[in-house]
C-alpha cells in the first residue's frame, strides 16, 4: 500500500472527529482560524512527498518552533547546554512554576515554556541578530524563502502573557536568564509566531528523520548523534503532559503546537506534518494525534 | 564488526568506571553483593547470544520485575488498566508522594513504586495464585525452570519498607488498592526479589524486542500493538528520574533495577541485559548505563 | 451582664445554624451521634461555672486530646521537644503529606496529625504506661474519675485510618518515630477517643487559662511560661486550616476536634467548652465557632 | 519596675547578640545601613513614651508598611476584602509561588508579598492618589509631617525584583490584579520605602493597641472589631515563616520588616517598636526579636 492511499485512509478515519476539541482561544489571533481545516503531508527520506487536505495552507507553528530553537542552541553550546536546562519529562502541568521553584530555576526540559525561554536567552547571547538567524534557519530547513514571522500574533501573545512573564521573571531571579526579561519574551513569542504549511513543516523535519546526511542548514550544524538525541528529547518531552500518551499511541518522536500542528519523524524513513486546529484538553490537536496513531498502526512503522 | 567483539570493546571502555557509584545498601541482603561484578548479554532476534563478564551469575532484578508484572496485568485488563494507573513520565523523585496526593491516588505510571503496587493489586484479584503464576511466567520467558524468588530479600525489604508502606496506605486511602495493604506489599516485594542472570534476563526481554512473533508465554498473551506500547512505556518511564537521560544517551526502551541490572531492547534486532551493582545517585547502574550508551554509539542502532 | 445570660443569648443567636454542616461520618462510631446536640460551658478562673444546653453529655474529644498529649510531652522534654516537631502553622490541608515529605519528616506543629503522632511516640518512650498516665492526667485536669477511653471508637478509627497509617509510616521512614508504627497509631487513636462533657472540658482547660497558679496535675508540671507558650501554639495552630479565621473571628487560643467540640481560653479570665456535632468543610463545629465568636463580641473579651 | 529601666535591662541583655545575623543585602540601598544600630521605643496607651538607643534614627520600614496598607484597604472594602486575599498563615517560604499556583491566585494572607500586592491593587482602584493618601495616613498615625518615601530605595528594589515581578504577573494571570502590573509593583515598593524611627513607629502602632479610642486617622476609619481583627492577623501572619516562633517566644501581635524593624502591640497597654538591622535566616531582626522576648518575659505581659 502506498503512502498516498494510506494518508487518504487516515483522513477518512479521523473525519468523524472533526467536531471534537476546541481551537486555542487565549490568543485572539489564533482564535480566528477556521477550526475545520485538516492537512497532512508525509515526506520520505527519498524525498517523495504525499499530502492530503489543506496541506498548503499556513498556520502558526507555535511550540513546534522550540525544536528549531533547540537545534540552534545545541549547535552553538553542545552538551554544556544541559547545565542550564534539563532533559527530563516534565510530568504534569501542575508542575510548571512549582517545579521551577523547587529546582531553583533549572527548567525540566527545553520544550516546556521555561526551557524554551532559556534557549531564547542563549540565542540572544550567541547570535548577532538571533531573530533573523532563526528565520533564515527555518527558511533553509523547509526550502521556502517567503516563510515569515507573524508579528501581530507575537505582539498579541506578549500582551496577555502574564503566566509566561511570571516564568521569565522567575528564571531571571534564579539567574538562568542573562538578557533582559522583555527581550527574551519578545524573541520567544516571535519564534512561536512563524507560519508554515504541512509541506514546509514536513520538509523542515526531514533533517531530523534522515541522519544519514549531514545536518548543516544555514550554518547550523549538528552531528548524527546530536540529531538522534534531539529526537530522543522530542520523544520524551514533545507533547506537554501527553508525552507518554503520544509515545504509547503513536510511537514516533514529534512536537506539537497549540496552533494545531504536529510534526513527527520515523527515523530513516519519513517525516510527517499534520494540522487541525481543534485541540484536546492537554493542548494537542485531536485529529492530528489520531491521524498519526492511524498512520503508525496501518504502516506498522513506529520506533518500537 | 560482530556483537561479540563489540561487547568486549564495550566492556573495555566501561572498565575505568568500575569504582564509581555505590551498591544499594538500604536492603541488607543487597548490600552483601560483590560490587565489582559486571556482566552483559545480547540476544538477537535470530537467537544468537553473545555475552561478556559475569553473565551467568544471578542477581536481584528488583524493579525490572515491574515489566513482567505489567505484561500480566495488561494481558488481563487491556486498555481498562489505564483507569487505575497513568502512563506519563513521573518527573523527579520530588513528586513521589506529592504527586500521588495531588492526583488523588492515581500513580503516574506502572514503573514507579506506587504504580507497581496497583499492578500487584490487579494481579491479586486476577489470578488464583498470583505469586506462582508470576514465577511461571518469568520462567517461561527466560526458559529456566529453576528461576525463583529470594524470600529472604523479599522479607528483608518489607521489614524496612516504611516509605513503600506509606505509599500503599495512601493508595488504599484513595481506594486504588482493593486487597489488603500487607498482601499487596508482600506480592510486590516478592516479585522484586526474583533472581536472574544476564542470559536469562536478555532472553526474557527478547519477547518484547521481537514483535513479529506472537507473545504467548505461560498463558499470558499480548498483541503486537500491546508489545510495542509496553516498549513505549519503558522508553518514557523506565529509568526513574533518568528516563530522559537514558533516552538521550542510549536511545533504547528499557528498565533498570536497584540490584544493578538493566534490560533493554532494540526492536526487531536484539534484547540486551547488563549487570553491575554500583549505582549512580538516581539509582541506575553506572557501568550498565555507560555500557549501553557505548553499545548504541558503536552499532549506531538506537530507535532514533 | 452576667455570663449565664450571655451564654443564653449566645445559644439563641446560633440556633438558626442548627441545620448547617455535617457530622463527621468517616468514623462509623461518630456518625451515630445526634447531630442536633448543643452544649456550652464557661468556667471562670474564680471557679464560677455557667452552662447552657447539653453541657453534661459526653462526646468524643478527638483532636482536642492533642493539647493534653502535648502538655505531657512538653513537661518531660522541655524545649528539646521542638527538635522533632515544629511550632509553625501548617497552612492548608494541601500540605499534609507534601509538607512532611518536603521537610523530611518534621511535622509543622504538634496539632496536625503527623505532629501528634510524634508526640505519641514521645509519650511511649517517656512513660511506663502512657495510656494509663494520659487517662490519669485528663481525669485530674477535669476532676472526673470516670472519664475514660472509648475503645470501640479507637479501634473503629484504626481500621479505616489509611491516611494516618501513611503518615505514620512516612514519619518512621524519616526516623522521627522510634517505636513501632502500630503502637504509635494505637496510642494516638486511644487518646483521641476520650469522652468528656462540656463541664469537664472547660474544667480541664482552666489549667491553661489560669497561669497564676502552678500547673501540676497528676505529676505533669509546666512553668507559667510553658503554659503561655502552649496557648500561643493553640492560637496559631489549633484549628487546622482555619487557625487564621478562628483567630480573626474569635480571638482566643483554643483547639477543636471532629467530634464537634471546641475548647478555648481567655487568659486569666475563663475557659470555655462548646459542643455541636455538625462541622463545616474544614472540620470545625459550625455552631461552636459561631458561639465563641458571639461570646467574644458580646463580652468584648478577646486576647487582642 | 518602670518601663525605662526595663528597656535598659532589655538592651543590656540583647547586646551579646550584636554581631549575630546579617543585614539584608539584596537591596543595595539597605546594605549601606550601619549594622550595629539598635533602638527601642515603648509607647503606653496613657501616652508615656520610653526609649533606649538609636530610637530617633529613621530606617526603612519595608514590610511593616503592609499593616498600614491593609488598614486602608480594610477601611474601604470591609469584609469583602477577604474574597481576594486569605487570612491564614502561609506556612513556610517553600509555599510562596507554589501556594499561589495551587490556590489559583488567592494569596494566603495580606502580609506575604503576594497579598500585599493585591492590597496595593485595591488602594490603586480605591483612592484618587493612593501614594499621597498612604503617606498622609502614615504621617497622621505617627504625628510627623516630614515622614516620607525613599524613592531611591523604591527604585532600587524594583530594578532587581524579579521574584516579586513573577508573583505580580502570576496574580495578574489569575485576574487578582486589576491594574497594570508595573503600577502595582511601583506602589508596593513605594509604600515599603517609607522611613520611620522607633518613636514614630511606636506612635503609629498605638492606634492598634488602644481600641478604646475610635480609629480615625486621615480619614481612614476602622471599628474596634476591625482593629482587633487586624491584630489577630498580625499575630498569625506577621513574621513570615516565624509567626509561630514569634507567637511562642514573644506572645504579642506584631509585624517585622527586612530593614530590621519590628512593631508590636500589647492590647490596651502599649505599643513597642524596635530596630536592629542584622537579620536571622528567616528575615527577622535578631536583636529585635530577642528584645521583645525579654520584654514580655520580664513584664509578664503578653496576650496569653
Amino acid at each position: 500500500m502506498d503512502y498516498k492511499t494510506i494518508l487518504e485512509d487516515v483522513y477518512a478515519s479521523v473525519k468523524p472527529l472533526s467536531n471534537v476539541g476546541r481551537v486555542a482561544d487565549y490568543i485572539p489571533e489564533l482564535a480566528k482560524v477556521n477550526p475545520d481545516k485538516f492537512g497532512i503531508c508525509l515526506n520520505t527520506i527519498g524525498n517523495d512527498v504525499y499530502s492530503v487536505g489543506d496541506a498548503y495552507e499556513r498556520f502558526s507553528i507555535q511550540s513546534i518552533s522550540k525544536v528549531f530553537a533547540l537545534a540552534m542552541a545545541l549547535s552553538v553550546k553542545g552538551e554544556s547546554l544541559w547545565k542550564r536546562v534539563g532533559k527530563e519529562p516534565s510530568g504534569t502541568a501542575f508542575n510548571s512554576l512549582v517545579q521551577l521553584e523547587v529546582e531553583h530555576g533549572i527548567p525540566r526540559n527545553p520544550f516546556i515554556n521555561a526551557g524554551a525561554m532559556v534557549v531564547a536567552d542563549i540565542l540572544l547571547t550567541s547570535f548577532e541578530n538571533p531573530a533573523e538567524k532563526y528565520l533564515e534557519f527555518v527558511r533553509t530547513l523547509c526550502g521556502s524563502n517567503d516563510v515569515d514571522y507573524n508579528d501581530q500574533v507575537a505582539r498579541s501573545e506578549r500582551e496577555t502573557a502574564y503566566l509566561n512573564a511570571a516564568i521569565a521573571n522567575l528564571l531571571k531571579y534564579h539567574k538562568n536568564i542573562e538578557c533582559d526579561v522583555e527581550e527574551v519574551l519578545r524573541l520567544y513569542f516571535l519564534t512561536c509566531s512563524v507560519e508554515l504549511n504541512c509541506h514546509e513543516l514536513a520538509k523542515a523535519f526531514l533533517a531530523f528523520a534522515n541522519h544519514a546526511e549531514p545536518f548543516s542548514h544555514a550554518g547550523i550544524e549538528l552531528t548524527r548523534s546530536q540529531i538522534k538525541r534531539m529526537n530522543a528529547i522530542m520523544q520524551t518531552c514533545g507533547f506537554y503532559d501527553e508525552a507518554g500518551e503520544f509515545s504509547y499511541l503513536v510511537g514516533l518522536p514529534g512536537k506539537s503546537g497549540v496552533g494545531g500542528g504536529i510534526a513527527a519523524i520515523c527515523p530513516m524513513r519519513y517525516s510527517v506534518a499534520v494540522w487541525s486546529p481543534r485541540l484536546n484538553s492537554k493542548g494537542n490537536s485531536v485529529m492530528g494525534m489520531k491521524a498519526l496513531e492511524e498512520l503508525t498502526t496501518v504502516t506498522n512503522e513506529s520506533i518500537f
